[in-house]
């Protein structure tokens, strides 16, 4: 019925909907019947519907693996059928821990205690209407997942975010970590990688808390007044060592199939790769605060101060005021079945129709997940909703999409890497992933992506009316011009996507479901949401009270998001010629290699960057060429389409990056040390970083290799 | 005895002394015998007997014009005549407030009491030693020098720093000060000047409070246990409106001498000029947090958060919970008997003994005043007891050296304004006021001056060694390269002096006693001090507890201080020609014209700046052949002093500065928004930031006169 209606109403709302879809749209010969598809579809995506998907979603805490997610799975794969969709909900087993029991208590020098946590997550319920949420049974408890069991006691030492350069700072003023439970805050980098770093220095334990400068008090008012994180207010999260490899800790590179035996899997007592052997937990400043204010020992560098009302010290020095931690962690870390949900249409191209279009959002909360990640699940559904419609219209694509529901992926991307390495012979030749993890969050549209799809992103959003009036690319470039929302992951500053006028479109770190799809297999990839204030991550506060007073109370962003989402898809599968544009990408390769070569020759490490030099202008050249076959004529559609696509696979290195294989892409990874942000050449930065000039000099030759072999490929693109 | 066994140890300190005394020193033809007089000088200034003046002077309040600080006064004219000086008491009467009740209380939107104050100023005498000095009854209260008496009710509203850009912020928020209790925090400009924006905006009382960001924990360890503001201290001050003229509000101009017959005072009832008709009153943050923290209204722009553990608001819009103060001033505001003390050693040189080197530091103290002023006072003294040597041992300057311990300057410059006024006919030809207010706080020297004797100051810094090792000025030089105390007063950012590889010396705006030499009558001035981290300004924690725990335990930087005072003034009384580079003062004028220039381009004033410019460069010519005159063979020493004397003094506009005649320097004043920092061709630079263009183009004339007319001055200096 609802489905009926919208379909009547569509020569009306087309025109408004597009409130300026470009006439010539790359990839296209003629654009006139995809923008009656367009607009069809556009149409769909309902705000009211899209609310009552996220209000279902996050009606209870559904941590991965639990009765409350596999109703979700339930819930989007009823959605994925309705809309026609060939649906299938695919089960692997993976290792996760779980808290039986977690207990942490702080003492002062003098044995007096200080805490003893912890604290439940709880604001007052007579303020600001409190929260109907926070006293559900069900919460998930304040842990980090990855975490082993632990029963340990120490003294504590402050080391700020836990940054590489942090720890460095530590150990310059004679602190030593050894042997030390670390504190430190959230921020800076993905927390996985503090404990990788703590780990690597000779700590015990690791504790890890919300300091009300980065996302308290200090940033605006704290929730339920506010949507800035209250006093009790936890960040939960993985610990994995995600930039050594995501996913199922025993299954790096194979698929956690429930059949899989066990002799494939690595054994739990070997497991040292990508899981933390000490205890880390997080807590809430409201428990860390008595701890970091009884510390003795110097001042903290003073920009190590954050927002508590006391100084901030680091422990630890010898005869400071010491301030000693019991952990005491109890996980229960075994096999736990999770779900994908997946929901296939079927491509029509008999050339491209095995070119799959994958676009995905995990559904796995920490606890209730309204922004992170069910925001993101309702506007997909609503996207469905809307390629259901065109395929009760008679759509047919050429290329085949897949829609992918992830499952844990706030364990370490487990669901989304299981199934990428449960389909790696199929992804060879995907054409794209499109994720969004937190869909809304606010009103600042943003994006990350490859550099070949950063101006696809920009021409999509160019197709949808904001909210704000105008286009979703007007609202998006008017809140960077204003200083919000420029997504910029990676670490360095010489790329030219940096220095255009263009609105900046990020580049892909790590932290969500496209880690798998860019950096294991080479699919191109995009992720978008739309942001704004956003202090109650991975709490119990990132709920539909939240969600409605602070992020989008008319869930209108929700359906932006949606119909941005659908047209990635749409154009993509649909697509005459693949939509790539590689001149960008060989700008920024050219540049990484620039920036590169001036920190080589700063550290004097002697580097031969020729090779990688070479191979950067061939592939630019090779750009030019294959862009001009784009918009010209081409006389072998197919030849060209799969050129194009094997363009970007062609980056990647067999042999993966030094210490961590499994991430094989040569010009973007998460840092080893960053996590969440992109690394660029990350082979070549890395090894200068550390340094180690031999190692730079071999991966100047791997990366030469690689950006050759896409030039080959580009070459083809006739 | 102590002063002969210093003689005797001359001739072996004198070389230890002198790290690297310059062969050549400007002014001197020979420098010979100067440089036996420097070494026996700076081998007398002793670090312990600083400690014992510091200590005697520090023993008791001694807010200005009570009996403990005629004793200070005592004090000091004893130790000025035990040196030899023709020594002084000058009295004189002004008008001065002092609080018999201060209470201030606030209540929330349901009437609940939030804070019932000014809370004592007390630190817990059981951790790290405590407070020996926080309980004398003596201690003035937390007051602000200059408030009227008020007992009134309003809302209260938050102005950060209620700077002018501050202000005009709220305006544009719509949030309206008028008949409103402003609440602003120390920082950003001179307190007085707060309060004279805040009544230009129609509020009727202001709370002035120190926020932990500014001086307290967020800068590191609180007093006693570091050297920063604790929760309970407050910062006292005078809220003089200081940029329209200091001294006794009702003598602008004329000296408050006891026989002054009234009709020579403007009656109280018409005293608007200096004075703020409404009450203003400092807070600790202890007592202004529950304040602060209970505001409603919209949050404040974010770059006005504090560091305070909560979010703030700006209270005041409406319908926005409100907080109530009720403030009850009681204060006495009467004609005081304050006391400068006047030491002169009498010159000899027949052409130049009229010719004043003026040399002086405040005595009068808020509380106990350790740091501020009685550091400078105790170094003072040492410097005195190295002039009383020297006279001993046969030497008599060529020109007549004052020294003066100013009292009343804690309530707007009372002391000094009132002598130099008293003086200024014999001022006309003085050729150099040296000042010292803090000291010393810590470790890092720091100084700023007039264009012309920047280099002066560097070069007398070369002659003292460091306790660090080196001279002064390389301990300068390194910590102004590690980033601290660099002092920047003015502002603007196109001076020569800002761009050059030496040692930053800054701009003098006010906030101490230099400002009625250099501002009112044109003599050249410095001003030294050695700096650190100082929390405590203007708090009962300003004491001797303080000061040997934080600033200077073994008062090594009070000798430092003690020496470099002293051969400023043993240079300036006997260098045979006037040490003044004219050269960056010409530099800097024609610097500031530039700017001026270019902010009038830009507001689109349409002014012709064409006199001053062409003024600015025959300035610049004739300093060029005054320094070839100085560094020549002059044939006429006296009139060649003369010319130089009198090119400074010839920078002032008799008519002064629009709405503050008394400031009549075309060149510095204190800004009318700013207080403490200067503005620089403040006629100027203050119309057109106005903007009022007529009277900006009249500027122009009258800075081009003036600029002209020491001109005419400097080539006389042949």
């Amino acid at each position: 019925m609802t489905l009926k209606r919208f379909a009547c109403l569509l020569p009306f709302t087309a025109s408004a909907l597009l409130a300026q879809q470009p006439q010539q749209v790359f990839g296209y010969r003629d654009f006139t019947q995809q923008a009656k598809w367009d607009a069809a579809f556009l149409a769909v995506p309902d705000a009211k519907l899209a609310g009552q998907h996220l209000k279902t979603l996050t009606a209870e805490p559904h941590w991965a693996s639990s009765p409350e997610d596999y109703k979700t799975a339930q819930y989007v794969a009823e959605k994925f059928k309705a809309a026609g969709l060939d649906t299938k909900i695919v089960p692997y087993s993976v290792l996760m821990n779980k808290p039986i029991s977690i207990a942490i208590e702080a003492h002062d020098a003098n044995g007096k205690l200080l805490m003893s946590g912890p604290s439940p997550e709880h604001v007052d319920p007579t303020k600001d209407g409190g929260d109907p949420f926070q006293d559900d049974p069900r919460v998930t408890p304040a842990f980090n997942g990855s975490s082993p069991s632990g029963d340990i006691t120490g003294e504590v030492v402050f080391a700020n975010f836990g940054t590489l350069a942090d720890f460095k700072k530590l150990a310059a003023l004679g602190v030593s970590v050894k042997d030390k439970i670390v504190l430190v805050r959230y921020g800076g980098n993905f927390r996985g990688v503090k404990v990788y770093i703590a780990q690597q220095y000779g700590a015990k334990g690791v504790l890890i808390y919300s300091d009300p400068a980065d996302d308290g008090y200090v940033k605006g008012d704290m929730y339920p007044k506010g949507p800035y994180r209250p006093e009790s207010g936890v960040q939960r999260g993985s610990t994995q060592f995600l930039p050594i490899y995501p996913g199922d800790p025993e299954t790096p590179g194979i698929a956690s199939t429930p059949d899989l035996p066990d002799s494939k899997r690595i054994p739990a007592d070997k497991l040292q790769k990508n899981q933390p052997s000490i205890p880390a937990n997080p807590l809430s400043y409201k428990d860390a605060a008595p701890i970091l204010q009884a510390l003795g020992g110097p001042q903290t560098p003073r920009d190590w101060q954050g927002g508590l009302p006391f100084t901030y010290h680091l422990g630890g020095a010898p005869g400071a005021a010491a301030v000693t931690v019991h952990m005491h962690l109890e996980q229960e870390t075994k096999l736990r079945t999770i779900w994908d949900v997946i929901g296939t249409i079927p491509g029509t191209d008999p050339e491209q129709k095995d070119d799959w279009v994958v676009a995905g959002n995990h559904r796995d909360a920490w606890v209730y997940g309204a922004v992170d990640p069910n925001s993101g699940t309702a506007a997909m559904l609503e996207t469905v909703h809307g390629l259901g419609d065109l395929l009760k219209q008679g759509w047919k694509p050429k290329r085949t999409i897949v829609i992918g529901s992830w499952d844990a992926e706030e364990e370490g991307l487990i669901g989304s890497t299981e199934w990428v390495e449960d389909n790696a012979e199929h992804l060879k030749h995907a054409v794209a992933y499109f994720n969004t993890d937190v869909g809304v969050a606010g009103p600042d549209f943003n994006a990350s992506a490859v550099p070949s799809l950063k101006q696809f992103v920009r021409e999509v959003t160019q197709g949808v009316a904001s909210p704000q009036g105008g286009t979703v690319y007007d609202a998006w470039k008017k809140s960077q011009e204003d200083g919000h929302g420029r997504r910029g992951q990676s670490e360095f500053a010489n790329g030219a996507n940096n220095k255009s006028t263009e609105v900046h479109v990020g580049d892909l770190g790590s932290g969500s479901d496209f880690t798998p799809f860019i950096q294991h297999m080479g699919v191109p990839s995009t992720d978008i949401g739309s942001e704004g204030p956003y202090g109650v991550y991975h709490s119990v506060f990132d709920n539909y009270n939240w969600f409605t007073k602070f992020a989008d109370p008319t869930f209108v962003y929700e359906q932006q998001q949606a119909r941005v989402f659908g047209l990635e898809i749409l154009h993509m599968a649909d697509a005459d010629i693949l939509p790539y544009d590689y001149r960008p990408y060989s700008k920024e390769i050219a540049g990484y290699i620039v920036t590169a070569q001036q920190k080589a020759e700063a550290a004097k490490l002697g580097l031969d960057f020729a090779a990688a030099t070479k191979a950067a202008a061939r592939f630019s050249a090779a750009a030019q060429t294959a862009y001009r076959s784009q918009t010209g004529t081409p006389t072998d559609l197919a030849a060209l389409n799969r050129a194009l696509r094997d363009a970007e696979s062609a980056l990647l290195d067999p042999e993966g990056l030094p210490r961590r294989s499994w991430y094989k892409h040569v010009i973007y990874s998460p840092g080893e040390f960053t996590g969440y942000a992109a690394v660029v050449i990350p082979g070549v930065t890395e090894a200068i970083d550390e340094p180690d000039a031999a190692r730079a000099q071999a991966q100047i030759a791997r990366l030469a290799e690689a950006v050759n072999r896409s030039a080959d490929m580009l070459e083809l693109a006739k």
